[in-house]
């Protein structure tokens, strides 16, 4: 069953369908259309409902409507609800100090839809000491999300040493012939090592949505 | 450990490190090579050795020496031994007649991995009823990997039906453009539907492997 | 004849060359042009004047010196006068919520060039449930208008339900490997449904104008 | 319903719901599978079956098999019936020599989608006048195809021109910062004269099953 | 010889080793920097010294120290001095009224640099009549500068009509896959009619530089 | 007045309406075509007639029916009759050997259409000294074509030593980041030295056109 | 040795591994951000600390913690401390007025990690003479840093004139087709002259640390 | 001096002018070219001279006329004479056995430069132990060649680890989204390791001359 609002066709199947409620995409959305929204899908499931790409500005508005919406700064949400459960294991890490609100949207994503998130975060393949001494951090994950703009070598090397399957995330940070994130997207896609798959630029939300669904065959199989 | 040739570093470790040993890209190396990797990989392991992007001509020579090779003609791959299992259960379905041969390299990969594969082939959006029809097919699927070229449509649309984690692998078909698959790579990295993520054009191997990871951690937990 | 202003060179041929009088993009122009070009437009036909492109700011420029000035404001088009006719019937239809004001632009064109329009609003591909239910509107159409932005996979499925002409107009929404709108662009270049033609990233206005001349050919022949 | 070979899963159902059955795609298929496929497809329908794309080796081999199969040499289309039909005007317009193969891919699949043809070549703009000499014909046209390579100046010029609607072919002629057609792509996407709509660089296809589409609903409406 | 400022290293030797004096290209530096630059030059010759891409703002603080200098506010360039001259012809053509700006600046540089010019604007191939109209005017014309956006179509169809060399502009005016005016210059640069050379994305300086030497060339041999 | 082959439409006023008649573009063309339009072109004007791009198989079909006919190898021009006069002075640079089939097509090209010519080839930037040991030569010209490819720098450098125009022709010389003469081209472009138009990449014939236009103006005047 | 901040593990090794401790990229990170890396930073050292890319705004906040701290503000750098020894020479050379804060970035970076610096500024190749000039000087450089945008010429007319490694850096000045300084990297990339190697487009730091390792390695072994 | 042949303009200055000869790019040059130019360098100097890119069928046409040529047949190089030097230490590195022949260009052109050089190869990053397993010939380097394509990532783990400076050669292996090397190359350019410069793609030549000249004058000052 669907429900039209003027600007949105909402998608109350998705749940049964999918395993996964629809998530609002908060960005070009106006904090009324968030809230409405917001409302509605809350009111059809007890799973948490969240809205991701929301500046502090939305969150204020939402709040004032929906006093149980709580902000996660770093990551850009608005969720209602938590997660009963925490499953599995997801390893979020990434490669430097800028890449951590796309982490964050990642891990956020991951902890809403019912998962266990291990951050291991600024340790780009520049220092390899860093990243070494997370191995066995590593080596019991189950699925690993791995952030990384500039060369976004990060995943080549993390997926050379783990039998899990890796999700790539490029980010926008970098300059120059970074071109906006298409250097890491590039690196990413065309990565030597086997079991990296990888999501759009900027894309936290992507990967920790895939991730969760991984994640909980794996551990609820 | 390692071993040396003048050409090539072999990764015994690989296998115990990452659960899957080296799989020869036969692209860009000469037959002599191909056959002598294959015979030392293969003394090494009781799993399945195999190369990808072989033509048959390497084939031919391959067999000479090793007369256990067999040839997988639409997915180009020579291989010794076939794998003992076949656990769980990856869709592989393709957009049109021209993928197949991308379609096939993920399906036989997935196989000498030691997984269970249902094949959909020929099911693009331009004829929706197609697709439709194989909806059981795809709904019992445990991992699905989708191939297509031209517009990369296909992986959306799928994903929206099911639960299951979606690998999307763009070709290079089509024409002008379709950019040598580029069309339908930005395609799969910005779909609207959460849960799809993406290999490089034509890497039907790296999509097969990755599912393969997947589905065996589902399938073996 | 055409008029000469120092910054414009009006062609008031067009109406009886083209079947459709001049139409003022009004991105980069002025209030002060846009006002004065409005006027001399006006007094020149009986028919709808109409500037596209305008902010509310402009149309509260516009409505001073010409009272009669109406503002469509999802589609931003200023407008003097309505079609006395509403002729056969033109299908808009868009994927999601953020394709609403290029989808209001074609609708709203359409309707000022004297054309039946049926809006059928966010109904991506994510969710096909949603677009299969709007079937039987689908098939009443003479022409369809398709907007989507993101992986632009709407047109594809659409014009394989159909035997209308499909016209897709690829948006600007999405982020990262959307690229302002080139990775739909792409994806409608390369449709694997004939039937399917494009017209520029964002330009409701041409996507309307182009239905509509097809359209009136087709309801007045 | 559907019928599978299993390199091809033929759309019967589609002539019914799109008003015109499958076109065979030649390229990239063997002689041997695109005689099956037009077997498979005359026998179900009374219309012409046409298969686009075919050199004159594969026209060869078809033609031992089926005997009444007809060569389109400049168009490389294999055809089988013709059409009993010619109603409207479609005219074929293009730029250059260079051109003639798509715009013939064009024409032919117009005619044999029972339209009648007006062809109108070599009339680049850098010799205007030849082009306006053909002024009473373009303005007698439904419809008008307008394919050139290099700059792509054509459509913007003839759109200006007439009341029908235009659907502009880029080629891929031309070298250096042509870019196989992109440069012609970009200009006929970006074209001053509303009333253009854009099909795949070469794709003379798609221009002719869309202008047919159009013209046969103006004439038969 | 040079000067060295710490910022500039001025070139006085230009004027005799190229026939033109050193233009100040204002953009990127500050009002400072312009008004000690334009001095120092100014008290070297007795030609007219120029900075483009000057705002407003700029010319102000520029005049409150050479009050001499004037403002050419659709070109953007300040001056001090007139030419004494005005030889020969250069016709400077636009396309559209957004083209204004660019095109001022390629006259206004004529001009200074001591050349005749006659403007002729919005005149794009949408509406040919526009153009055609000034057929007399184009043939008397020893240099045409062509400025276009979008599909940049006008150089094309105007070298088709003159023995003039057409020295053609690509201006950033358009959206989409016009790209900044990416379109603009590929079109200009695979132009079909021989006889046009293309400067930089909205470089109207370039243009009139270039046409002030041929035209000064041409008038003074 | 044109003349309609099947494949072309000869356009007979171009001498009249710009100087220069029809040139043939050899490339794409068979050798039939090109002797058949050869032979038209000839028997309507006293000057040469010539097509470009004509491999050596093409020159001797060629010579066979038309024994006047004569082959510049390096330029790849097949020409009949020569120039009667030799006006003005176009001094043609190349930076590079490999650069020297496009830079004699240039050259030629000015040659058959009644220019003087001054060869100074291999003078690229990595040598100073052998471009300013050609400063005198340089002074002299009232033209300069300037061929370069890899990173195109030659223009920059000659514009800054002369009071000349010069028309850069970026080619396809170079590798990797040369990207087939866009790095030259962007140079070109872009270039710090004003006085520098452009045309496509390895367009020798356009240069040469433009440049001979512009020295018999200069020289004739 | 690493210390783990939420936002930052910082990499106290680096000194030891690589002879240069870590440097802070202040782009993206907040003053308050900075002042405590520069704070831990210059704690764990006796050498110069600094943090590149930082605007006024951010070094006046961190002064205020740090009294010590100096600002370079054409460089945009914050630094503690100065370097003991100036060893060498490195000549650090660009094109135009607007390349300065990039080259200052390189030379600034140069003499924080202890090399003596020579400054030869606004040498670019459209006036030759200015920089040939400088011979002298740059032949008693044991590295060159040659910064430049638009075509980015200014390498390549170096390196062949010296024995010195030259680095090069493309800046984003320029505008069009200079593309953000993609012009100026692929003309780099290009160079006809051997000894050239590239950096990043504004990357005046990266330029400035290699030429200190290496001007370091040869004045000091 | 300078001598020119009619194809090229031999620089015999350069090794005075840059301490190394001018070497001949065999690409695009014929056998006789070759020939001829080696010979003429070989009698001016007594240090090796040498072609790069050439077939071994070029190199046994060089040989019949001068018979001291010798072939480097992985490195595609044909030289005279050999150096009577070996001085400092290089290391070439790379990622995998597909790039050798880059890799040996680099390391053969540095042997003939009068230069030590330590080959490290096939230790690409999905293997870091292999890498890791060479870490004290990688501290042992003055200067480190990294070769590698596909995702790049070899040069910033590399230079992660070690004080020399790094020069990256990204070479055009790999398929799809490494686009012919531009993955590698822009990896390599935003690589998060400072110390890293970058030369053209599969440019091995360019490195190895870059690398000779900084290791020349570490080793001899």
């Amino acid at each position: 069953m669907t429900e039209e609002l003027f600007y949105a066709n909402l998608d109350y199947q998705r749940e049964k369908r999918r395993g996964v409620g629809e998530v609002i995409y908060g960005d070009g959305k106006t904090a009324e259309q968030i809230t409405e929204i917001i409302k509605r899908l809350a009111a059809a499931t007890d799973k948490p409902v969240f809205a991701t790409r929301c500046s502090q500005d939305k969150f204020i508005f939402v709040q004032k409507q929906v006093p149980s919406a709580v902000y996660y700064q770093e990551a850009r949400i608005i969720a209602i609800g938590q997660s009963q459960e925490a499953v599995g294991n997801i390893a979020v890490i990434c490669a430097g100090t800028s890449d951590l609100s796309i982490a964050e949207e990642a891990a956020v994503t991951c902890e809403l839809l019912g998962n266990k998130v291990t951050r291991i975060y600024d340790v780009g393949v520049s220092g390899l000491h860093r990243l070494l001494a997370k191995s066995d951090e590593l080596q019991k994950a189950g699925v690993i999300i791995c952030v990384a703009g500039m060369e976004g070598a990060l995943p080549s090397v993390v997926a050379g040493l783990v039998a899990a399957p890796v999700i790539a995330v490029p980010t926008s940070i970098g300059y120059g012939a970074a071109f906006g994130g298409v250097a890491a997207l590039l690196a990413m896609l065309t990565s030597c090592s086997p079991g990296v798959s990888v999501v759009n630029i900027d894309n936290g939300f992507g990967a920790g949505y895939t991730a969760a669904v991984i994640n909980r065959a794996i551990s609820c199989s």
